[in-house]
This record gives structure tokens, C-alpha cells and sequence, in this order.
């Protein structure tokens, strides 16, 4: 496998469908053994954030309260109908014996793929490092992301 | 032509005006002789199927109800307003002698666009492959996906 | 620098967090010493106009009504509550020193990142060569992106 043949994700969606995308696609490129990297940026820091707590500051709690983090608040960007979408979507990942988001993260993590936050998002989001998951890279910034994505075949904007 | 000049364009997004953006790049894709793939994946299954018909169990049956399938009954992105947006936005596409989406897809078709249904959007949204336009490929999964990728030159998430 | 290591930005969005995105991106890889090409189309066209005008003939005045241009006007992809997320956005924003969208796109600009207009998308949103910002590219199509794109090490669609 040569050095440019990597998988580069920049997930700045909080939409649980996304989401879900995003790592079926890096799950099935570090099966096929490629580097795969996901840069989490804006909205995209709910897939890796611990809880439902968004932010430490006013604006950070106000988000917080309008858009409840964490990865299992996440509803479906098409329709959603005060919560039926989220639920009428598990209920038929269920049954169809889909992995939920925490499962599919946790296999991408086995798997190698690197999770990268993005320190600009956590800054203007006043997201703290141990608001994250464990397991995540250092936060860094678009540069450090260019330089993955620069050695894959492959850059995803999700 | 080398081999990894393609183009492959991930197609996630049920809204008409980037379904219309992703056909209107495969077309010039193709037209450049770039192999060109489209995989159609979760809302995007609604640009590949016959007709209003989403799905056939339950959940399958509640989504089409809520999200009308059929390439003719997508909405864009922005603003719909009870359906205003999507009939301004034909208008204002006829008037400009704008190709509607079939006649992009089917233009699509013939420059040798190939069409990849997601076969795991198709079991959690329960649609049968007689749901499908003709002349779509094999229902395939993110591995074959990756792989017309790894010989592409841009891949796209729309 | 090779000829093939470039950066193409595809912006069809002209949500206010989708089109900063985008911006910081291609200041990093211009700043990278990449060549970046971003094109403008769609929605995305607003992020290159002048003011608050959006097309000229009666569909372009009614897509203005509803949906008022120009940079400052954007609100942000997720909630917006009758303009509350983009007030609180951009609050966040001064707080954290964060640029504002003008002056993202100025530093792109002086970076030498080109910006290209798409040609469809204004005819079919009626819009003008002298409603769009100074220094912009020549109005340009789907070949004339994918020829930048082909020379590119990623493409985003945003």
C-alpha cells in the first residue's frame, strides 16, 4: 500500500444519517487497508463528544440547549418530525440489524481510524478536552488536516 | 486515458438541486471520458427508483408516505414552502431550457455513467431491486464503491 | 509543487458555517502553497455577490424575497430561529476573534485563491456578470471545474 492511497473524512455534519455514512466509509477503508482519517469539525464535534453537554461558556450552553450533543441525539437531516424521524429510523436499523453510531465508532477506532477534532470548533463551540471521547488525536487545524488528505486517494466533505 | 482518471460521485442527498449538481458533474465527467460512477446511498436511493413507491414493509411504507420517492418529487434543498420552492424552481429551470432530472439521468445514462445502488440503504429502507429504473448496476456496498474511487481522481459526497 | 496538487472547492451551499468552512480551507491550502480553485454555483453563488439582490427577472426577484443575498446574510446550516443562530453565531465568532466571512474571502483573495462563478447557475437564477464581487474569474462551467479539479489532490463538494 503506498503512502497516497488514504481515506480523509471531514465530517462537519451533526446529522445522525451523515454520521453513519461517514463511518461506514471509513470503516470500509481501513478494512481495506487504507489510512483513514476523520477530521470532526462544527457540528460533526457531536460524533465525538462524551455527553450531551455542548460548550462550557453562554453561547456554548445556549447551543448546548437548542442542539443537544452526542452522538445519540443525532436525528436524520431529512425529515424528523418532533423526534419520530430518529426513532422510525433506529426502530428500522434495528430490525435490520444495523449497528447503532457508537457501535460503528468504536469499530472504526479498532479498526485504526484516527479521529481528529478540530481545535477552531472547539474554540468558537468552547468545547473542552475532556469533553471529548478518549481514544481521539490531539485537536489540531486545517493544515494537519491537508497533509492526510494529501496522501489519499480520497477527501470527503460530509 | 490512464486508469485513475475517474470520477465518483457519492450520492447521499435526496434534495432535487444537488441531484441535479451530481448528474450535471457525471455528464461532464463522461464527456471528458472519465469512467464516471455514481453510488446512490440512504435519500439518494430516491434518484434511482421508478416510481413514488419508497420501500414495502412498515417503516419502508412510513417513509414514502413522509418522503414521497420518484425522481419527479424531490424538492430543493433550500426553501420549499409547501411545494412552492420546487415549482418555482422548474418553472424558472424551463424557462431557461434546463433539462429536468429524468433527462439528465437518462443523458446520463447513455455518455456510460454508471448507476450503483447501495444494498444497505435498500434493506434498511426496504426497496427490492424491482423497485429500481432499469439499466442500474448490481446493488454493491462501500468496497466496491472504494474501489471505483481508488481509481478516481475526484470523489465526491453530494 | 506538482501540477497535481491542487485544491478544488465545489460550493453549491450558501449556509453561513458551509461557506466559512470552505473559506478556511482554502486559505490553509493556499497557504499551503496549493493551487485553489473554489466554484460557485447554486446556492453558493451568494457567498460571491455584491448585496442583497438575487437575480433580475421575476423568479430571480422571488428566490431574492425569499432567500435575501449577499455574505452577510447567510445563517448557519443547523437551527436558525427566526435569525437567532446567526446572530449567536457571529457573536461566538467576535468573541473568539473568529473572521468574518468578507474577510475570509478577502484573505483568499490575497492569497491568490481563484474564484470561479458558475454559468448555469446564473442564468437560471437570473443573475448578472456586474452583480457579483470585483475580482472574481469568468463565469464557467462543468468542464472548466473538473479541468482544475484533474489537477487537484482533492475536491470537495460543499
Amino acid at each position: 500500500m503506498d503512502n497516497n492511497n488514504g481515506t480523509t473524512l471531514i465530517v462537519m455534519s451533526g446529522d445522525m444519517d451523515k454520521v453513519m455514512a461517514a463511518f461506514n466509509i471509513a470503516i470500509g477503508a481501513a478494512a481495506a487497508d487504507k489510512k483513514t482519517n476523520m477530521f470532526f469539525t462544527f457540528w460533526g464535534m457531536k460524533a465525538i463528544q462524551k455527553g450531551n453537554l455542548t460548550g462550557r461558556g453562554l453561547f456554548g450552553r445556549m447551543i448546548g440547549l437548542m442542539n443537544r450533543g452526542g452522538i445519540n441525539r443525532i436525528g436524520p437531516s431529512s425529515f424528523n418530525f418532533g423526534g419520530i424521524g430518529r426513532w422510525m429510523f433506529r426502530q428500522m436499523m434495528k430490525n435490520h440489524n444495523v449497528p447503532s453510531l457508537e457501535e460503528l465508532r468504536k469499530t472504526a477506532m479498532e479498526l485504526g481510524v484516527k479521529l481528529m477534532p478540530c481545535q477552531m470548533s472547539m474554540e468558537i463551540m468552547e468545547i473542552a478536552r475532556e469533553d471529548l471521547i478518549d481514544g481521539v488525536e490531539e485537536p489540531c487545524g486545517v493544515a494537519a488536516m491537508l497533509e492526510k488528505s494529501d496522501q489519499s486517494r480520497q477527501t470527503l466533505f460530509i
